[in-house]
């Protein structure tokens, strides 16, 4: 007995600013229906996947800041991919810029759903770990990363749901690189982890680490799939987008953490891989056995405060 | 200005059960003097440095357990390794087994001391993760792993401390797999995390995973230290030891995660690399600014319960 899934990164290259949601949602529907021509059963696209990486230029007007946010979802430029989904019958996971209008004061996330093969949105997340800076940094020029000034942290926690007969999550971008992501969601249980990034291989004004951005993602995603027995699917927006480099190396990642697919472009490209839900227990069931291993009264430190706690001098 | 530190893993080939302790000793007393005529400031040992890996055996008599364990620290057997490192001015990290008398009721511990270069017990920690089992698997023979049986989980918790004008802190074996271990200590600001381990490549009655035990064991350790901005040096136990295999691969990782010396033998073998702790902040500072970018309200699960709590059906 194994509950078998069809997976899929549907990893995207550079999207213009000058590209339409139209244009971009044509490409998420070419993804989707490739991976539909393989049998993929789920998609996972990537963060911010309706425009260009947008954080990273100040704007001061409001409108400029709107357009790239979504206030409906689906819109009206999206239905086509909801539609298409439920035609064949494809889950996916899609990150998009969220305008909340629900309360007396508009609110800004950045947020993934989880859509069903039936083509209706069965779970929303929005992302706690923002990355970044919110000032002006003017002589970063395109190369700023002003997540905290377009968003808000997100206010939903970690929640997992069930589906496709297993226990699913989801997660974007900078959250990917914190143990605390995975704990929380391991912690009910996840089997499988779905992630979209946008990640810079420069940033200026820091120390020269742009040949570890690529190990950085992967072992990140590596270890939590390993450490909480859970499959991770990561799909990245890559390529030489606006003046800036993003990474790519989407990959499909094991509850052993090893990696199960790859992509090997800085485009448009699909991998997948059939996982087993099953194997998750190979890890959950022995050495990841929390109930068997896990000390929390001495792990109080990690919930009490944000920051360090230095010990006397 | 950089605070710059030699350091040295101190790897161990196999203890017969047949040798003794004052012959153990004199493989330590040696790797340290390795270390001196290289400059090293600090040698890590590995985790119960001074016998075999006994908990791989089922005992019944209290007499041949407690010949495994130390009721002083330094022991008549120990104490010229003490004596050596305060001539060479060569600090340490030793793992033993200890037996606790200073209660009502003798106890029993995994345990590691840092014995500072003035040859004096700076710190003391104790095993909080104990992997394995309590319960007598008699068809798995000598590969058995009854840590649960000859130890109480550690009752001291993750402490750091202030050495060599730096913030270290220790941990022991399965406790480097777990992300709590490297988080608790990072959010003391810790730098240089030191330690020993005996891990065997296979255990009887799990899913084949033999192939996996280095690569975990290096994911575990580079992602540790990466998600804290520390130095992590880890020294094995290794080699064919009274019928099972231990893995080597002893390593010394920077705080980006990179490898910067590994051990290639299954052997006793000293590796060393000059470290700069003031390197941590290129991680501390930016990426993983815990003040910054975490939000422990969303965390609270990790610390709630030690087991999994899954969502409704």
């Amino acid at each position: 007995m194994t509950r078998s899934l069809h997976v899929a990164a549907a990893q995207m290259g550079p999207i213009p600013r000058a590209e339409s949601k139209t244009q971009t949602v044509s490409r998420l529907i070419a993804l989707l229906e490739e991976g539909a021509s393989r049998g993929v059963e789920v998609v996972v696209f990537p963060e911010l996947a309706l425009s260009t990486y947008f954080p990273r230029w100040w704007m001061d007007d409001d409108a400029d800041i709107d357009s790239f946010f979504e206030a409906q979802m689906p819109s009206e430029e999206t239905q086509p991919l909801f539609d298409r989904a439920r035609e064949l019958s494809v889950g996916f996971y899609l990150g998009y810029a969220e305008l909340d209008t629900s309360g007396p004061t508009p609110r800004r996330y950045n947020t993934s759903v989880f859509v069903g093969p039936d083509g209706t949105i069965g779970a929303k997340y929005r992302k706690v770990h923002l990355p970044g800076h919110e000032d002006h940094k003017k002589d970063w020029g395109n190369l700023q990363q002003l997540e905290k000034k377009y968003f808000e942290p997100g206010d939903l926690g970690f929640p997992v749901f069930r589906a496709y007969d297993g226990i699913l999550g989801m997660a974007i971008c900078n959250d990917r690189r914190w143990p605390e992501t995975y704990r929380v969601m391991g912690m009910q249980g996840v089997e499988l982890i779905m992630i979209g990034y946008n990640t810079p291989v420069h940033t200026p004004g820091l120390p020269q680490h742009n040949h570890l951005q690529g190990f950085w993602n992967h072992l990140s995603m590596q270890a939590g799939a390993y450490q909480n027995g859970s499959y991770v699917v990561g799909a990245a927006k890559c390529g030489h987008e606006e003046g800036g480099d993003l990474i790519g190396q989407s990959a499909i990642i094991a509850p052993t953490g090893e990696m199960m697919a790859q992509a090997v472009s800085l485009e448009d490209e699909l991998i997948s891989a059939v996982i087993d839900l099953d194997r998750c227990e190979e890890i959950k069931g022995w050495i990841f056995n929390f109930e068997k291993h896990r000390q929390p009264q001495h792990y109080s430190i990690i919930t009490e405060s944000a920051g360090v706690q230095l010990p006397p001098e």
